[in-house]
């Protein structure tokens, strides 16, 4: 684990570069923003810890409100547990016996439950929680639009639930129903419309769970593009937002075009960045490429210079393209950058520098960092 | 630090997923390659070690005759120096006395160089060496054509390198004229033409440098898609390729329409995926996404299965697409992913697994990663 770029009560001038740096009065008004949503609309917040991969922001989540936390991945769940997250949803399949023993172990002093998309598996995650005396919650993943994992709607999830309601070791908890698709879908009524259909795919499985006297404890789903659709459905209980705590340009791009719901979080996340070249005077380089902020969904915005445009990112690079009026940059001056997509990005950093009033009021580690096993 | 994903002896079947992967055998055959080119061709090879960042393999091509290696980053540079490295050029500007002094104190037990494009910064560098007692050797970066980093050639460097010359605690070293944009570039004939350009302007360089009585020991460039040009050119006399010990589908995509050069190396990377959800007969979604690879140069190849595509990729999920006569897969079975950009690639995880013949037979951490101050 590489050493974090300041010190606690550094000036941010100070901080080093790259560095992944929080703006913590933005990523707290976030969080009780959504915990005040979720209050309102009468719905649970158990938010996706992909996005943050930390154990002090999922904290300050609970302490918020929600009622645990969402993973994808055994690695990450191990990493919170550590760090004293009680409640841990992976809504995700996890495959393999090695992987399932390690979660297991976790079931001993933690909630956990995961999904599941074919009997197989169920058995599997039977047998090693009966191996390990715990009990797994099991959800049953159903496709509503995403094309990823997920069994049809309907009967054949019901089919699944009963399965996993009479195996040992499991209990049968409810629905995963997650539109990511929809999230990203560039207009309002879009997403609406996807949303309305992941609802009644819902609606579809309750109906034959009903039937075999089944019922949900939770529906989950949504995303930072939806949430406010699942929350009014009826149907969904628990809200998997992830990205809200931090934002990023993609989410960020839509909003810009569509308004409303994309302009309710505010960007807390940033790539501090250096000059380190001025070869012209309409041009420079920062430190900071694809190592440090991901790159498929573009190059970062530079926040607060709307007459400078990062381009040309390469591994340990950017460049810096000012337009005509825009004033030129010195060398070893800072930019700060907004990452095109927040969750890869956090997960290249080992610290999030914390900054509150221009100074580094916290050092938090990404807990689970590189957590992908 | 995340555990290894496997153990030294295991079959390759039990490494667990997703997880860095290298074939010892391409690999050995593509660093032995290399250093058999840089024989023949007179030309000495310091390879790049922000594609690997890893001790072991910086080792491996020493043992094969590179003079040394390259880094973008003092993080870079201070793992290989732990790892034994002894002669290190730090292929970039370095700016900010924090960074200098960790350079300087390096250079204490090493050879340590690192580029310049501003009087400011070797003054800056002048400082930290003499406060350090020790001596950096500098390189002038000149603009080859990559609009990055760098002085105009000629004259502009010049008057550069005599500043480095006359500094106290810093000694001239030559020239960097790395040509970024050529390695990519889509023809055999626009590589060449982009590198003809690039030695020109090292000779206009080398002129005006005889003019004021100075020669270079360095003059260094050249990348996985170019460095046969800059071997023949008579002027480059280091070569920093990189790529070429792993190779990735962006190189290949080039090799693949122009023949040639781009097939002088094999694919010796791999992220290995498995199967987690088997939702259609056409459709398989494995357990590896964006945090596993970089996307922004397009999703992974599945090495072996032309009659499969990885598709839709997202933090940590890939559709795998089947072709109409495609075996299906089966849960749990495991895929070889050759990534899109090997760097940035590497940088996502902290082991490498070496495998020969079936078997685990190395576990090399990413020494580096991360390292990017």
């Amino acid at each position: 684990m590489n050493p974090p770029s300041a010190e606690i009560g550094d000036s941010v001038e100070d901080i080093d570069t790259p560095a992944l740096v929080v703006d913590l009065d933005a990523l707290d008004r976030n969080i009780a923003k959504m915990a005040e949503f979720s209050r309102s609309a009468g719905v649970r917040v158990r938010p996706h810890a992909k996005t943050h991969k930390s154990v002090a922001i999922a904290l300050r989540q609970i302490a918020h409100g929600a009622v645990g936390q969402c993973v994808q991945k055994v690695g990450e769940a191990e990493a919170l547990a550590r760090g004293g997250v009680k409640d841990i949803l992976v809504s995700n399949q996890i495959v393999g016996t090695r992987k399932l023993r390690r979660l297991a172990a976790l079931a001993r002093d933690a909630t956990i439950a995961l999904c599941f998309d074919s009997g197989e598996q169920v058995d599997a995650a039977s047998r090693v929680a009966q191996d390990f005396g715990v009990e797994f919650g099991g959800l049953v993943e159903i496709e509503v639009g995403m094309e990823r994992c997920g069994v049809a709607p309907g009967k054949e999830a019901a089919v699944l639930a009963r399965r996993i309601a009479d195996a040992p070791g499991l209990k049968f908890r409810g629905l995963q129903a997650y539109h990511g698709r929809a999230q990203h879908l560039p207009t309002h009524q879009q997403r609406a419309q996807a949303i309305a259909s992941a609802v009644d795919a819902v609606r579809e499985t309750q109906d034959a769970l009903k039937a075999d006297d089944l019922t949900c404890e939770i529906v989950t789903g949504a995303g930072t593009g939806t949430f406010a659709f699942e929350a009014e459905s009826g149907v969904y209980n628990e809200l998997q937002v992830g990205s809200y705590v931090f934002m990023d340009t993609d989410y960020a791009k839509i909003g810009n075009k569509d308004g409303g719901l994309y302009t309710a979080f505010e960007h807390s996340l940033f790539v501090l960045a250096s000059v380190i070249s001025v070869p012209t005077n309409d041009r420079a380089i920062v430190d900071a490429g694809l190592k440090s902020y991901s790159g498929e969904k573009g190059s970062p915005w530079v926040h607060g210079r709307e007459d400078v445009e990062l381009t040309n990112v390469s591994d340990e690079h950017g460049k810096l393209v000012l337009g005509p009026k825009a004033k030129r940059l010195r060398l070893g001056e800072k930019v700060w950058l907004i990452p095109g997509h927040c969750d890869p990005t956090v997960n290249l950093h080992d610290w999030y520098v914390g900054v509150r009033h221009g100074r580094v009021e916290a050092l938090w580690p990404v807990s689970a960092r590189g957590a992908s096993t």
